[in-house]
């Protein structure tokens, strides 16, 4: 078997130490194709470029790896690599996304740009995974997770996922030796509660920094944020239909109004 | 019972003749709040802003209505109207979002702003409705929507949607007379197939528009896609759950790297 081509995208720009990390498992594994943005996109869920131009730009941040620097979103990111940078060639074995500076467990999944171009992989067909590191520093250590990327990079590549799943992977902050291994888990039931910090800019008027704090509804051990407390590597397998098939039938019986 | 308090959202922003629309209808069902992005959102998903500031502005453009321009994607909308305007205050009994001007069927659900802020909602706990018509002109006939919207939003108001439920409504762009009433639907399997339309501005540098083709893989008459080509007002229940639930047992026992 040839060596598998791999699509390396993340969300926190092409020059944030989780690339590299990620950029040096995969070199390891296969041959690389790096198509990520060219600033951080934190935050921008399943955003596309709608109403405005896209530029992309060969880099020579990897050694050896053929790299583009992307105006677009992760979402974008995904697209350009496989309809513009390889139009008609051969498309990604996989698709890995990463490894973000945050956690992006339970609900944070929507929000996160990282999952939503792996998500965007699941849509036409490919592997896709996406890596996140529950430390929002700069500084934050990622060697305790190269291992794991590795080993789960390699079983999607000889184990095909189940049609239009992409995993969701996060990493507690922890040091390699507190790590107790891989748990497959479901999204856990949790959300944001913001609160807006109201300040005056110089000329007087009114802005607001965004600042939120998690809270965890879920009382079970089979979720990620589960996981993630108790020193697991969490994943999630995540699929793009959003349709809520348990409620169809109640509205069905309920609605007096159809058609 | 008092009157119910409706929040209306958009993601074409304040002065799209869409949210005007919904508004119009809104006004005689309750008391209603507008909280929506002072410029078009399209294709936002559900991005959030992480790392920059937010504005906000009261907006006297709707005529006896409370209303404010957000410099945030429909997501901050909400998230801005639930814990800023309305902070220890009375919270809304429903939020609609739109009418977008163009479809959000099937895969488009997650690209777009519209249903982003509906799905918001739903994740707050409040009962939330997307709609939009599939016309993407600017001088789009909205008429033959208001009376469904009006059905729909109050069947919702009595009928309490199951939880974490917010319903993706979509129009057929069509005259009054050929609707032929509502469908509750599953998510279409289809996707987007993107172009990049490669072009040199004025200083000869590549940059890029993407451009897409719709493409139909459902051969089914239960979803959105069907419904809309044979005229039906489609009606899809989303959740925010992801997890891809039939997968965490396939994973779990052809996974040899499980601690």
């Amino acid at each position: 078997m040839s060596k598998p081509l791999i699509l390396v995208i993340n969300d926190d720009g092409i020059t944030s130490p989780g690339i590299r990390n990620l950029v040096t498992v995969m070199k390891e594994l296969g041959d690389v194709l790096v198509v990520a943005p060219n600033r951080p996109q934190s935050g921008m869920g399943h955003a596309i470029t709608v109403g405005d131009t896209l530029r992309l730009k060969e880099s020579t941040l990897f050694e050896g790896v053929r790299a583009f620097e992307c105006s677009g979103t992760p979402a974008d990111c995904v697209k350009m690599a496989r309809h513009y940078v390889l139009k008609d060639k051969r498309q990604p074995d996989v698709v890995v996304s990463g490894v973000n500076h945050g956690s992006n467990t339970s609900i944070s999944v929507l929000y996160s740009g990282t999952m939503s171009a792996a998500i965007e992989a699941a849509i036409e067909g490919t592997p896709a995974i996406g890596f996140s590191l529950c430390d929002y520093g700069n500084d934050a250590d990622f060697s305790h997770t190269l291992e794991y990327i590795k080993k789960i990079t390699q079983q999607v590549l000889t184990k095909d996922l189940p049609k239009g799943v992409a995993l969701n992977v996060n990493f507690p902050a922890k040091k390699k030796e507190a790590l107790k291994g891989i748990r497959i888990c479901r999204q856990a039931n949790a959300k944001w509660v913001e609160e807006f910090d109201e300040r005056k800019d110089p000329n007087g008027r009114n802005y607001f920094w965004m600042t939120g704090n998690f809270v965890n509804f879920d009382k079970g051990e089979d979720n990620d944020e589960w996981a993630i407390a108790n020193n697991y590597v969490s994943v999630v397998p995540c699929q793009f239909d959003l349709t809520a098939h348990h409620a169809i039938p109640i509205l069905n019986d309920d609605w007096k109004i159809l058609g």
